[in-house]
């Protein structure tokens, strides 16, 4: 297998690694990623140590090989470049849409400009995991996918890595988290959709999961996980549902910008409150805030985004958020 | 001194233990009780093995002094005995009233039945515990009570075995548990009211953490507590706040029994929604449900119990709630 200079035409490749001192390819697996058409053509040379070469060969199996490049300076650099992709729902229910409706338009497109045709679903967040699966995937169905629930696969962590694409359904996120860590499929997700550009879908706690922490979810902590920390594929913390309060409400618990507040007494990140209806959809390092097809009157949608010690922002469905993709945001 | 076999008027008294193998006497200072004044009068035989006279002495100063009988099965029995005094709040703001305010009437009453005067406050569900305690304290010292932050002891340990009443504040469950944990306070203020007979007053999350787990709060998990296991001063779950769900709502998240039915699906305890303006006062084994003075026109007030597998059932005020302080309620 010889590495081309030229510019490949190929949605998806594998990189390739050459050493300046043995002038041998390696491959490197682990980073293997896709990209945009067009945009594919890179020579990197980091210092006088590496250059990388990219080969127009996707090989989906291949996912599952392992990692030969050892250089864990050249891995962390190129996570940075690999091209993320994430579409993260507020919820599966929107009020006006069928189940999962308000989203077909964006999540079909989200999929098939990945070649996406089979679909990875984790149910863990509710306890009939056949059920969920098949609510879930009669609707992918209609729109052209297939879907397989992660607990009809002997190995989990096997069905994440040989994925073309992860979907994790909404729920109870203590429920959700404390089996992803049972399973130990945290490191194997993250490095799926970080470091080979494993489209991932979340709704809801599939959507807290994928933050930094689950601790802005609104769910009941009906189990214990062994951390709050998450998957961590955007650097900040979204609140899914996110609410307005109610100004002629009578109830006197706190409202979602309070309990967001009393978060940022004691934590520094960003909260996104996304609203239903509302997706964030992320691209690498560009995060676009995506609303409904059809905006219901007297209904709200968009985001709020709220920082320790400012005042909240508001921000309207097509708003740019990829502000917030950097850690220091 | 010598042991009185005669009715007592004391409300609240020591227990000392006779020996039949030594026939001394032996004062039992970690059973201290209160009891109400006419219910005193009690012999127990434990076999042949133990006397137990009651002397019409309360010293409240003698709390702190170690623990001489050793008999562990004697303990055990005694401590079911002893008389809870816990005085449970679903809030401390109520829709219709100032701060506190519905409750004024009986607490003022639980206060004065056990000879309270003195309350040690527990603010560690928000940040500024100053504000906060001043907050509580002013409106329990119009009311005849002093009050005092338990942040203001050196030694927060020592504050809660002189406590006359322990009072935790409502704010953040996850913060309120961590820091109980963190300043080693579970296991004294659980011996001090389950076994000594202390009252505990408890609003919100002072409420959900007296129960067996903070597995039922709404609050978002804004740190992560070392546990969700909580003092466990009933044997069952709390939701205070508890709210009915809003049949013209368009917002999608769980409702608030969809949200206690997915507690039902991995844990068997029993949940007690606790509407805001209703309070759990429990004396002993027994307990009853306790309304706000005036109840407002369109309000619904009371609580419901939900029970994994079965209907949830309906309590108004005033409703007896003993069947619950059974272990396998």
């Amino acid at each position: 297998m010889h590495c081309r200079r030229t510019a490949v035409r190929a949605k998806s490749y594998l990189v390739y690694i050459r050493t300046h001192e043995s002038g041998s390819f390696v491959r490197s697996s682990s980073i293997a990623f896709r990209c945009v058409a067009g945009k594919q053509k890179r020579l990197i040379r980091l210092g006088n140590r590496l250059t990388i070469y990219h080969y127009p060969v996707w090989d989906r199996h291949l996912g599952g090989t392992k990692t030969v490049a050892k250089q864990t300076q050249l891995i962390a650099f190129l996570a940075k470049m690999v091209k993320r992709n994430l579409f993260l729902m507020s919820s599966s229910a929107v009020h006006g849409f069928g189940y999962l409706e308000h989203a077909q338009t964006d999540l079909t497109s989200f999929f098939e400009s990945n070649s996406v045709q089979k679909v990875l679903f984790i149910p863990y967040a509710l306890t009939d995991y056949d059920a969920y699966t098949e609510k879930v995937g009669s609707v992918l169905k209609r729109w052209g996918f297939s879907c397989k629930g992660i607990h009809t696969y002997p190995d989990p962590c096997a069905a994440v890595q040989q994925a073309e694409a992860i979907y994790i359904g909404g729920g109870n996120t203590f429920l959700l988290l404390r089996t992803l860590y049972e399973k130990q499929l945290i490191d194997p997700i993250r490095d799926r959709v970080l470091n080979h550009g494993v489209p991932y879908v979340g709704s809801s706690a599939g959507t807290n999961v994928a933050t930094r922490s689950i601790h802005t979810t609104n769910d009941m902590p009906i189990v214990y996980p062994p951390s709050f920390e998450a998957l961590g594929l955007v650097p900040f913390n979204i609140n899914p549902h996110y609410i307005d309060p109610d100004v002629n409400g009578t109830h006197k618990g706190e409202t979602r910008p309070e309990r967001i507040s009393q978060f940022h007494e004691l934590n520094d990140a960003p909260v996104l409150g996304l609203r239903e209806g509302s997706t964030l959809f992320v691209g690498g390092e560009s995060a676009t805030l995506i609303g409904p097809p059809t905006e219901l009157p007297g209904v709200s949608y968009g985001a709020r985004l709220f920082r320790k010690n400012q005042e909240p922002v508001e921000f309207e469905p097509l708003s740019s958020l990829s502000f917030l993709m950097k850690e220091d945001a």
